[in-house]
């Protein structure tokens, strides 16, 4: 079968390949793939910085983003043959929160991850996971159960947020997005769905989809090209997913009293000069959190459905209206090499070679 | 009567001084003050750095950590004349956490503090303060009630660690504790209460008393001149209490997955250059948190008398040892300009013109 795939730790390896379809045992169901998003995380892997190949292979087939359906199962009770499908990423090692349902928790760090590290993606027609990691899907939700897997990365941060937040009574008002990519714009959705004022930052100019988005759902965009993000006031909770580390720093500096700032980045190493006492003051203080949240488990995901189909009803068509290509498997470079507009490219792999699907701008509004 | 005052932001200020006796009112009971513990905030506000005088006076009383007998109050139900108490130190503004019962963590900062910001504090002869936040502390905790406010700063950290880290499945091992001053000690006394593996860390060789209170305590006292803090393993808590921000930024490599830090210090500038990206990258992959905590309610210090009784129980006189020097109101010097192996100086207002009583260290193993 054709696969996506790269040799990890090589820079610009990506490329389609015809590969050995996988079989299915009693561990793994057999998914026929429908589609697969593409990140940031497949560009960094094929641009060499990380990625691992699974026990007994040269290549590592990416997409970890992925709706499919189940081609074959062998006796599970809660999934069938038929059943649309998004399996959740990583795998545990015997750590005990991984034993706990908490793999995105992991204390040892031998977990595996498709596409990732160590088990195949699903850039591919076929792949199998184990089925007790799959979601779910009702077929309304076809055109969009893509997107949960990146939706389940906001909820995890938002849900822990939330939680970390009991330790006062607590009423937040305004919260802070920084970034309007993918998941700046899904978690801006998430946050408007429990009644937030949202303001999402990105250096992009108002007009834009991703502008055009952010205000379809009720937040306000900001570009800091015409705003600095000092002018913006301070904001009970601050979402940072640009991953660039100095736009975290100044960002810090608007967070209220009582507030909580949650990164869902991974930032390149940046050496910069800082007053750390005065930061650690400001954190005691105003009696202030930061933390950090990584992938996401069952229970992310499964909340990640409901507040689809919310956004849906909310918000009509902005998830639709993010997905600006959807092109064949023999197309995939234009996921790898994305336009300056691009969102969230997909990989088609129900339709065969048929023609790229543009989104155009008009449409979306 | 006699107090101990300063002139806020005038440097090195503090002295004995006549000053009106306080009255009763309806909204101020009448205290006559026992015992007063100073501090580090003590000593700063005798710096120059801050303080506040109380409106209509050009003086502020010092003393926020107190044990009094009730002298005199109107109509009050739970507080009675002659009970022990300890009154706790901030008083809300209107903002809706102070409202709530949370002026430790208030939203508005327009808050007072008694001996600290705009009330007097209790290092005089009597004082007054709202009876509805004044404790209650049994008889036979008579000799070390006067800890009660600092063990409630340490306290309200431990709940809002356990707090927070209720976002997930966690069962804590390891802790360490920055520090060995009176904080750093009650906090070392808590966590082991709470069955932890505590590790307590400070820059004075073993064999100290402050190195035997923790050993008596069942934790482990590491000297950083014998052994640097990277040679210490992961901890799932850290509690940072020594002010000092190289300290805590060392540390943080020291935190486990999941791990959860709390600051309780406050921090003079220091501008430090940093590997910001790899900070916040370790943060998100190890879903850390990092967190401040400030003050404390009356939660805080309700806990605190329970847990202060538990001390004694399972680390006999742990807590009296601590107290290296009493001395009378005309000795309050001895407490602002400590000796080397000092760890917590009391003011002793109920004794008149006695003698420093000095707890040599033979006694305390």
């Amino acid at each position: 079968m054709k696969a996506v795939i790269v040799k990890p730790g090589e820079k610009d390896s990506v490329h389609l390949e015809d590969v050995p379809r996988p079989t299915l045992s009693s561990s793994n169901a057999l998914l026929k793939i429908k589609r697969v998003g593409i990140d940031g995380t497949d560009i960094e892997i094929n641009s060499g910085s990380y990625g691992e190949c699974p026990t007994g292979s040269d290549y590592l087939i990416l997409g970890h983003e992925c709706l499919a359906v189940v081609e074959d199962i062998e006796g599970s009770s809660s999934i069938q043959k038929g059943d649309l499908v998004v399996p959740t990423v990583r795998r545990p090692d015997d750590c005990p929160n991984c034993m706990n349902g908490e793999p995105d928790m992991c204390l040892k760090g031998e977990y595996k991850e498709h596409g990732i590290r160590g088990l195949h993606g699903f850039a591919s027609e076929f792949g199998v996971t184990d089925p007790n990691f799959l979601i779910k899907i009702p077929q309304d939700l076809e055109n969009i159960g893509v997107l949960l897997e990146p939706v389940s990365v906001a909820e995890k941060g938002i849900y822990h947020t939330f939680k970390i937040q009991e330790r006062l009574k607590w009423t937040p008002r305004k919260a802070l997005v920084l970034g309007s990519g993918p998941l700046g714009l899904l978690t801006t959705f998430l946050l408007r769905l429990k009644g937030l004022e949202v303001s999402t930052v990105a250096r992009g100019a108002r007009g834009s989809l991703k502008s055009q988005l952010v205000e379809r759902a009720g937040a306000e965009y900001v570009s800091t090209a015409e705003k600095p993000l000092n002018t913006l006031g301070k904001f009970d909770i601050i979402m940072e997913v640009t991953g660039v580390s100095s736009v975290a720093v100044d960002a810090q500096q608007l967070l209220n009293a009582n507030g909580v700032m949650c990164f869902l980045g991974v930032y390149p190493p940046n050496t910069l000069s800082l007053d750390v006492g005065k930061a650690y003051t400001d954190l005691v203080l105003g009696n202030r959190t930061y933390f950090g949240s990584v992938n996401a488990n069952k229970r992310d995901f499964e909340i990640g459905v409901s507040d689809i189909r919310q956004i849906e009803k909310n918000f009509p068509a902005v998830l639709r209206d993010m997905i600006t290509k959807t092109v064949p498997l023999s197309e995939y470079k234009a996921a790898f090499y994305p336009d300056k507009g691009d969102i969230k490219i997909l990989l088609d792999l129900s339709a065969g070679e048929k023609e790229t699907k543009v989104t155009p701008l008009e449409d979306s509004i």
